[in-house]
């Protein structure tokens, strides 16, 4: 755990807090400028309801007057098993724009506010993190219309217009991708490196056929026993497969469609790599801090509501 | 470990050995009847090469005499990272007529041969283990034709002629199934229980549309989350996902043909009840020692050959 002040502007206006599973990140704002960073281990994964009050402060303590001071944070803090459930809001809607969880504090200095995640009824699916993420993006591109895919763990592809989200559809990819590479049989079989031909085949491979996913993984140990597969093409074949199968899928989502993707470079690049050899042209965008952007935004509209 | 012994048959002509990943089978056999039997839990995969032969005579050392034993094994226990590699018989071929390991051991008495897996080129496919349950059940029904079912972590679909393997088929669905719902964000949803219609409802839909797999894992988070999907009604709709899936691929495999299931009750139940809702016929077999009944199949043929 590790709090960086910076002396010369301690006086934050409000503190921005973006609070996943297994860590947190926490800012001191001056109005839309970080002042501070700190970052905790202290995941929402590992902990209990009344541990969550302690852990904010061992970050934000330092940062913190004798005036009541706003906290606005997103992502699993908000779930069930989380400090304070932050219901749902229902799509299509602003990515932000839902009342916000307001845990009680023994602390009275903290004030603060956890921001919901989006719900859909039919197909059922949830969000909690990513709709700030695309707060942050619509902050820098209020007009965008068309879609956004976040690829991560649980890849999330959102149909965005005027400014709220209509529909989104989560995909599992990463989680199974590090599922299968990490404990599956082919764990002995995948490695270090990268093979593109190989990729763009599995891809083609199985959006022709997503049904023989199943097998063409086993396939990936056959041919790595019998002709010595190299481990960087069984990595990137068993990406192609399980994008491949996604990209299928996400048809309707894409195709024709204004494309942005917010992600970590690797996985941006990967899916990126996927939707160009589909004829798509996806826009990357600077991914930095875009949830911040987005804790910011929903700040303002905290701020602004009476 | 345990070693049950026959005090009245003490004289056995061979044993029987039966050498997975994670435990050991042997039987002490007169002929074809089994006199006793002993289990272990020294799996292939806890030990090093030079710890099976003392693994197998902690097993079968009271059946010993002094003269030298035939010992047949199957499975694992063969693999490359195993006692002594015995390689691939290439299909078609019939499911145990390949030429057995001879690892060399200390102890004189010993007469090991292990019996090789099935190996296949295009589409690249091995098995180890399963072709001793095979030859099991062409010993019990010599003039079978058709396909064989075997459902597992590994599930092998083969296809049957003339007392050979034609040709075969893996799918990983038995161990998607268990990462899935142990370790993803679905070991939340999933539980006890199960429900019939919304299995046979999930089958059916990846059947239709396999490539959203990914999606539909995570809308069954969706749903316990936003409607309190029951566990057991969440376990029934991943297996149907995933057996839907491997059915549409293993079509050729199973349509118009006679098929033969072999395996765990539960297993074969619902692999049954799934080809079943597709018009197939399948039967069930008594799956109760059939791996003896395959390596007693291939003793008798080592016997014979000079």
């Amino acid at each position: 755990m590790s709090a960086l002040m910076n002396s010369e502007t301690s006086y934050a206006d409000w503190i921005a807090v973006d609070w996943g599973t297994s860590n947190a990140r926490a800012w001191a704002m001056r109005g839309d400028e970080a002042v501070a960073h700190a970052t905790s281990d202290a995941g929402m994964g590992s902990l209990a309801p009344d541990q969550f009050e302690p852990a904010l402060l061992a970050m934000i303590e330092p940062w913190l007057g004798r005036a009541r001071m706003p906290v606005v944070a997103c992502g699993m803090v908000g779930a069930k098993q989380g400090w304070c459930e932050a219901a749902y809001a229902a799509v299509p809607c602003p990515p932000v724009g839902g009342a916000p969880a307001r845990p009680e504090t023994r602390d009275s200095r903290l004030d603060v506010a956890i921001l919901p995640g989006l719900s859909q009824s039919g197909p059922a699916d949830v969000m909690r993190g990513e709709e700030t993420q695309i707060a942050g993006f619509l902050a820098q591109d209020p007009d965008f219309d068309g879609v956004l895919c976040l690829p991560g763990t649980h890849t999330k592809w959102a149909q965005i217009s005027a400014g709220e989200v209509v529909s989104f559809r989560t995909f599992m990819t990463g989680e199974l991708y590090a599922l299968i590479s990490g404990q599956s049989v082919l764990r002995h079989s995948v490695g270090e490196g990268w093979d593109e031909d190989a990729f763009g085949d599995a891809l083609s491979d199985a959006m022709a056929r997503p049904e023989a996913m199943a097998n063409r993984f086993f396939s990936l140990r056959a041919e790595s026993l019998l002709t010595g597969l190299p481990p960087g093409a069984a990595t990137a074949r068993l990406s192609g497969l399980l994008i491949g199968a996604e990209l299928a899928a996400a048809r309707p989502y894409w195709l024709g469609q204004r494309i942005a993707m917010i992600g970590t470079a690797r996985l941006t690049g990967i899916y990126g790599t996927a939707l160009t050899l589909q004829g798509a042209q996806p826009e990357t965008t600077d991914a930095t801090n875009i949830t911040l952007a987005g804790l910011t935004a929903a700040y303002h509209r905290l701020k602004d509501t009476p």
